[in-house]
């Protein structure tokens, strides 16, 4: 008897006493594990995650999070060829274990560096501008995103071991969130052998991951209103998770990613011998075959104009016969086995559904391996007849499509729509008014499109590909959530809340000044300051100084911008904002920060940029201008010895009217002397 | 026999062919109309709205939907003296009718200024940055969100017939669909007046909104994938519709805004005699009476410290003791009745089971009016005795709240999230430690939080308002759902997909112009072209320059920013990121401007503000600058003869590096010629 996978659970690993479920090699039937949660006490799963793993997280800022997570890809990527070792068992040839293997640590690797890119380096968010509630500016509102105190539950699907734990948990850990990976058993020994290196390698505190090898039980009845479960597996159970009485009454929020009856659009601008012909055919091939058409993401439905109908189906039928499908180990296999028996048997099942409405274009043939014992399945393609319904309900997890044909762009759109809700559509056409048309019509029922065409080809990740910067999901069928979509799969595990304050009470909540309140006008000019001494508020408040009708002058003579609104009287007097010579908006940025600069070396060392400059005022021939700057908000870098300083920038007249607003950005040294 | 209220469906109005069920004037139990839904087509409902009324809205920009929101709530406006005078039957007291009334039309008013400023005038809105998903930029990833070919439906509560239609109208209009409003019959006669009202004004297109009088029957069996429910009642009817099989199989997005035990907790720096006491026992006052205390976002739970605790119950009970309850008709009445005696007898029940672990400190009392016609009821204050657990679960839905109280700021924190998801809590505090514990410890468990303090109370709206910039929601026992929050609440009605493509397709996709997209050189200066004739892509590319070490030194000293990086070459030789002098950025910006300004008079009005500037790399003395300027965005205001024109800015050194970035708004005249 092989070994009985373990979890991890409440700081422990634990096997359960039962003899456990066989699991099966896909290419051989060789059983290569067993698998139970018999015995588990899933309740304190749950109060681990609570009461050990969130806390130890959450003393964490963001980017301290996300540098853990950097940590952490580069450790398993060091061991990758013992993932990929097991991953054959899976039935994935070398290049499906790319894409679930490393595609995981991309993805990794992908929100440890937007989230210190993106997210301050903090323990909470602001989302939004202020809002200014009243007339005077005293009671503001400013929204933020606070992590929960709850666990976050993943159940994952059998066709990414790896991918599936790795790009829920990354977004969840920068969150905050302690999380609990359920992998569906078929596969789950890859992500017990994952697991079981991140736990070894002690770069996650304690309570952040723990591991649910089996059922997952009464699990959903420990959890509560702070609590999530994202689910990626079947429609069916789904359903059945949505009338879990934790879901319907208990607050928890469930997520869902499923069923999904993709289609790649073939646009009527595309003939045979366009380099987009070529690109549709081998998407659509790559797609039905890459991980055995096992991908919630594959094209089920290829929808192509009429008049190419037939053209473009032998052409995808002649690619697929070539497919070699047969054991993942050997090298000159394209295309290994199904997860098992019986998802072939699924997937059969499937065809014979579409067959009622449907011709089959290409049957299943020929296949190098033991078809009795392997899942071995060639791809089958279809054509549906007219007003088939099948195609667009059926979803055949496995090496199927089929091809339906339009006359018009309504009706390609009107098709792509009978999907109810779909992952991913792709459109490939070099015709920019068809990509808008299609894109624009199948948009709201997809949580991502792909445009291909020659130009984005060289570059293209595929149809097929979730990437961590863009939301993955789809509304209706698809389950009507979303996941990644970098930061915003972050702020998904937060709670959003309104706050209403006092300008002092805002910046006291958040963190950052925010405007309004309390400006500290420090003996030193801030300048002089490193951030180990520099503080949210802290102001220089500069001398007036004059703006003589000669600076403008002068100012449009030396950059050479000579608008007429700042050096003809009598044109600017006609424009209906100015009435006037006023001086440049430049000129006056270029003034203020020769009022606000302190010149020698220090451990200010760079205006890297200006954000939200907005001219309120104009400034006229011998108008004073004065400005204020104060420290707006700290961002060390976890891994540089300076930081950026944000800065409030006010610039006023001598009626104390606001003459222009923006943000400086600078880089600034951590310590004193800490320049070089 | 009364009027029997009519539907509003598919272009006429309709009345049932039955008697239909009585509904009573809460003061005096006399019966204010009848109401029925027999008979109605709702799947015909349904249908119009898909068919006719979305397309028709969904033709429209952003801005144009807002604009006829605007036109709209000046017209209701106008009308609302009919609308307070109908609103007595309620049992709403002229404020609460303010609440209700002059609510819903300033909710409809800042939609539409919101939609104006914070939407693009177009009908796809772009949401983040551009990702640039390969190497050299021809791959590119930006996320849009489309409107739904969908409808939206909308259950509203009984405690506001005008706001809960209005709130929930005004976003989904602006986000592209039609709704379909159903009231709760208690106070339906007051919505139907309204809509009537909406409907002869023929501001909005036919079939933007539909009304139901009368009971939802199989309303939901009509929905699907691309519809909306948004309900506002109670958590028990909220379980029934998440169970309902369009919801949990059929793809409809269910929005639940439900019950919710708020709480109010007084911090313990507040002392009798700090204006924060007073502030707090008046909003505690205000909460349990206002409507009243048919609010959901009203004060359920009273939390204080330990040590004031009987001070400031008394404090409370003083202030409510002194309400005149009574018919909402009489000026001397400060409390109307509750919508009815059904509602009473649910509310006593309530107070029944809270008297398990509570003691009454103020008991119900005399009412001005007929209590037994009327559904008159003085306010109840209780007092939780130690370990209750009734306040943190059943919720009064009436002039009722219960004091607990704390010996920590945890403990407090801790009995706040014993609601298990709140609409609103509040904290009164003077302290910004207290304030900043107390709101991150409450924000995962809200939608909403107010800091109430002697500095905003001033403008303070008070704990129970929502307003429409913020979000109105929460999460768990509340309902997990969000509304309002500006332009959140619209985007929650679109879909959001990620787009892949390349830069040109993008653009033709958004509308917007693309970093990498094609860039039209044209003959004359694009600052030539009035909106008219200006194009997304229209470009100028400027001469170069030779930033010389004199202009440096001349603008140091011109503009005062001596910053050793300018003009100090030892100093700056010794700077890690420039190793020796570089050009100030305001030069470089301001250089730029030079060399791309058209200076005659035009119609390009002004330069009214700058994002997103970023310094990439350093210019050094002798190095040469180029610009490009290239309309990437175009905002014509549809209240003004000229619009907002986003340029994209690159300048380039001459190694075709960037050295900066940055986007330059102008305002640009509709017409040539149309500067005045």
């Amino acid at each position: 008897m092989t070994r009985l996978l373990e979890s991890y659970a409440a700081g422990r690993w634990y096997a359960a006493s039962t003899e456990g479920h066989p699991l099966l090699d896909a290419a051989t039937g060789e059983e290569v594990a067993r698998i139970s949660s018999a015995g588990l006490d899933l309740g304190a799963m749950a109060h681990h995650a609570r009461t050990v793993g969130g806390p130890a997280i959450r003393e964490l800022t963001f980017h301290e999070r996300a540098l853990l997570l950097k940590e952490l890809a580069t450790h398993l990527t060091g061991l990758k060829e013992e993932f990929y070792e097991l991953s054959l068992a899976t039935g994935a040839t070398r290049r499906d274990s790319m894409i679930d293997i490393d595609g995981g640590f991309g993805t990794v690797f992908s929100y440890s560096s937007k989230g210190r890119r993106e997210l301050p380096n903090a323990h909470v968010a602001c989302d939004g501008d202020l809002e200014q509630l009243g007339r005077t500016g005293i009671f503001l509102g400013q929204h933020v995103y606070t992590s929960r105190p709850g666990v976050a539950v993943q159940i994952n699907a059998f066709n990414f071991p790896v991918w599936g734990m790795l790009e829920k948990l990354a977004p969840a850990f920068i969150a905050g969130l302690p999380s609990i990976v359920k992998p569906a058993s078929q596969t789950a020994y890859l992500t017990e052998l994952v697991v079981r290196r991140i736990i070894e390698s002690g770069i996650l505190p304690e309570g952040a991951l723990q591991l649910l090898s089996g059922s997952a039980g009464d699990l959903l009845d420990h959890l509560g209103v702070q609590d999530s479960v994202a689910f990626t597996g079947s429609a069916h159970t789904a359903g059945i998770l949505r009338q879990h009485p934790s879901v319907l009454h208990g607050g928890v929020a469930l997520q869902v990613e499923a069923d999904s009856l993709n289609c790649s659009v073939l646009g009527p601008d595309v003939a045979a011998g366009d380099p987009e012909w070529d690109l549709f055919v081998k998407g659509v091939v790559t797609e039905m075959t890459a991980k055995a058409g096992q991908k919630c993401t594959a094209i089920r439905r290829v929808i192509v104009p009429s008049a190419v109908a037939d053209e473009v189906t032998d052409a995808i039928a002649a690619k697929l016969a070539s497919i070699t499908v047969g054991n993942p180990g050997d090298e000159s296999v394209r295309m290994g086995p199904l997860a098992s028996l019986g998802q072939r048997d699924e997937v059969r099942k499937a065809v014979e559904a579409l067959r009622s409405s449907c011709d089959v274009v290409l049957d299943e043939g020929e296949v190098a391996g033991d078809a009795e014992r392997g899942a071995f399945m060639s791809p089958v393609l279809l054509r549906a007849r007219a007003g088939a319904v099948e195609p667009h309900d059926v979803e055949p997890f496995g090496p199927v499509s089929t091809v339906m044909t339009y006359d018009s762009l309504d009706e390609a759109v009107a098709l792509a729509a009978r999907g109810k809700g779909s992952l991913a559509g792709s459109v490939v056409t070099h015709d920019p008014e068809v990509a808008r048309t299609v894109v624009l019509g199948l948009a709201p029922w997809h949580g991502r499109i792909l445009v291909l065409d020659r130009d984005d080809a060289p570059e293209s990740t595929g149809h097929g590909s979730p990437l961590p910067m863009l939301v993955h999901g789809g509304p209706g069928r698809a389950g009507g959530g979303e996941e990644l979509g970098g930061v915003r799969g972050v702020l998904h595990h937060m709670q959003r809340s309104a706050i209403q304050a006092s300008p002092d009470m805002l910046t006291a909540i958040t963190g950052r000044w925010t405007r309004g309140s309390r400006r500290t006008l420090t003996p030193e000019h801030p300048f002089r300051h490193s951030l180990a001494t520099l503080r949210v508020g802290d102001t220089i408040e500069s001398e007036p100084r004059v703006i003589s009708l000669e600076d403008i002058d002068h100012f449009a003579d030396f950059t050479g911008d000579t608008f007429y609104a700042h050096t003809d009287p009598e044109a600017a007097a006609q424009n209906p904002l100015f009435g006037g010579i006023v001086a440049h908006g430049y000129l006056i940025v270029s003034m203020a920060a020769g009022l606000f600069v302190d010149p020698a070396p220090g451990p200010v060392l760079a205006n890297f940029g200006v954000d939200n400059l907005r001219f309120l005022t104009p400034v006229k021939a011998g108008d004073s201008i004065r400005v204020m700057l104060t420290v707006k908000q700290i961002t060390p870098r976890s891994s540089a010895d300076y930081g950026e300083v944000r800065w409030d920038a006010l610039v006023t007249n001598a009626d104390d009217e606001a003459v222009a607003t923006y943000d400086v950005l600078t880089l600034v040294a951590k310590e004193d002397g800490g320049r070089a």
